[in-house]
């Protein structure tokens, strides 16, 4: 699969090691059970948008400034994946070398799964620290327009015999993919997920998305839910947080959604993705087997902690993706029979073979 | 009120500079209206635990590494906010030389508002970060017992025109004081805010209060609720980021809930507490004045947004208690009479008179 994904971006004027490295996002999600954003999404949201011209396939990226520990990245339009990699790369020079390093970028695109980029300070003994924007889908604590994104943050720290601690999240109270799912299923949601277009709580996933991509108003609840009493300002807050350190520190134009309607609405028409990436040596606090010793305990000491009635188990952050890695590097990834046919229709239309079989579903 | 606060510091041992940190720490959250972590506490907090020897009112303030843009502080057992206060100027100091500054502290007290801190890298155009471990009042999520913090973390940003971002949050639903007012007033609380014995939310503050402080079970659910569905393991994982960030980064001994009876329960019995301190220079990414009027359109444009009905107002993080700061300046601050008896109480005690009228309940 990963071979898959990377023919089809070489085959649309992608560089090897960067359509190799997009390729290895894409498939990351899926095995850490996160489909939203794994090879579902190959087609629609990159291969498809370079075709279109909407994604640079060979950007010009540009370090704009570079200090010991700070750089502001021009990602050139291009993919996300590749640009966000190299990003994260040199906050980890930084760190390595002055103790933490940050980066920010702008004029990105879509970069995959916050915690691929988190994760990849653990080898080097250091923390990871990973945000974006994204297209606006959130509104704020009593407004009843979409004007912030689903801003992730992910932070990655390395622990000793436990798997590391890697926390992923939308800063929503949940990601627009439980919307969509809901309504494929014709379910409801909760009411602490999203508001109708005058803002107020609605359990009809449909109705959201459409009012969204209509730019009608309404759209995803911060965590935390509507208005403050549940905490609902601080999803908000986080949100806030988020876009003032991708958009605004990278210096990306703001966007403009009232003018704009590229700005609105679905994933597709996203351009000039900002992120943030940062990375914290352990040993410039305190000596690494110490820490990782402490994490060890820290990990522990949750998930052997008293159950609520009912439940068997409590996890700590990460710790659900890494066992669905484990899994499905066993026994494959399950791919949805309408995902295996979309990428066939790519793979047909580009001259290359799809390796899984549609009979299945399965790759 | 800040001089009555300096009187009762010094009165007890605590040198003069400090004390009048620790009471304009104390009088500025009043001023900010976050009155739950203002005077009131002066005395059971701070001033009764110096006295009873929990607090060290001069402590012997040690870095234990210094790095250009990484510092390891030991407290001492001393106060709080003189050892945060000296710990967040060498986070700024450390951003201003060589644009970023990170220092935890471990063996410090509880130290205020978060918020107080990350400000103040705001005069030097550095964002500021605060992160505090508390307490275990929350429960993890699907847990039963109270084995995290509130562990707060705050976040101010600079802006131009406007008034700066200042999110200063609890990682859980809300903070242990909420509960404390609901019960007063004999009032249910929302099903999202903690639970009982058995890890199921319930509205009775006054049993949540006497479970945890019992070590019965139960406490504060993490931000987002109980379970996963509306994101209540995001709040966990932020309350775990802090308490890495602080507690195992400063290489804090690590607290067993279930061995030392006295790290359970009550604020007034928490010792050895650790923060995490944080500045970035601006202008390490962007020219400081761009920076500032983009932060004015992102500010303005959340505020100027449309409002869900029956809303008249959006806010952003911080303002409503700038407002309230400059309504308390020009107003005085409203002080409930319990307070002003206890601390005319406390002033009698140690022979420092205390400035308010008792029979108007304010100062």
């Amino acid at each position: 699969m990963r071979d898959f994904c990377a023919q089809v971006f070489r085959k649309i004027g992608v560089p090897d090691e960067d359509a190799r490295c997009a390729a290895d996002v894409l498939v990351t999600a899926d095995l850490r059970g996160i489909e939203s954003h794994g090879i579902a999404r190959l087609g629609w949201l990159y291969a498809r948008r370079i075709l279109a011209g909407g994604i640079v396939p060979c950007p010009q990226v540009r370090v704009l400034n570079d200090l010991p520990v700070a750089a502001t990245i021009d990602g050139g339009g291009g993919l996300g994946p590749p640009i966000a990699r190299r990003a994260m790369q040199l906050a980890i020079a930084k760190a390595r070398q002055a103790g933490a390093g940050f980066v920010t970028v702008r004029n990105s695109n879509h970069f995959g799964i916050a915690g691929y980029y988190a994760m990849m300070a653990l080898e080097h003994d250091c923390i990871g620290l990973c945000m974006s924007g994204t297209n606006p889908w959130v509104v704020p604590t009593f407004g009843a327009d979409a004007i912030l994104g689903t801003n992730p943050m992910a932070v990655a720290i390395p622990a000793g015999a436990e798997r590391p601690f890697v926390l992923d999240m939308a800063t929503s109270a949940v990601p627009i993919g439980k919307l969509q799912a809901n309504e494929r299923l014709g379910r409801p949601i909760p009411a602490e997920w999203a508001t109708d277009e005058r803002g107020l709580p609605t359990t009809d996933p449909g109705l959201v998305l459409r009012n969204v991509r209509g730019s009608v108003g309404g759209g995803l609840l911060p965590l935390g839910g509507a208005g403050e009493e549940t905490g609902g300002h601080k999803g908000y807050g986080l949100a806030m947080w988020v876009e003032i350190f991708t958009a605004l520190l990278a210096g990306a134009p703001l966007a403009q959604p009232a003018d704009h309607p590229e700005s609105a609405g679905g994933d597709s028409r996203m351009t000039n993705v900002s992120h943030f990436f940062g990375a914290w040596r352990v040993d410039a606090f305190r000596p690494v087997d110490e820490f990782r010793a402490d994490m060890d305990t820290l990990l522990r000491r949750m998930k052997s902690s008293r159950k609520a009635d009912g439940q068997t188990r409590i996890y700590v952050a990460g710790e659900k993706e890494f066992e669905a890695m484990e899994r499905r590097r066993r026994d494959g990834i399950p791919v949805p029979k309408e995902v295996v046919a979309d990428l066939q229709q790519l793979g047909s239309e580009l001259g290359v073979k799809f390796p899984g079989d549609a009979s299945t579903g399965s790759c």
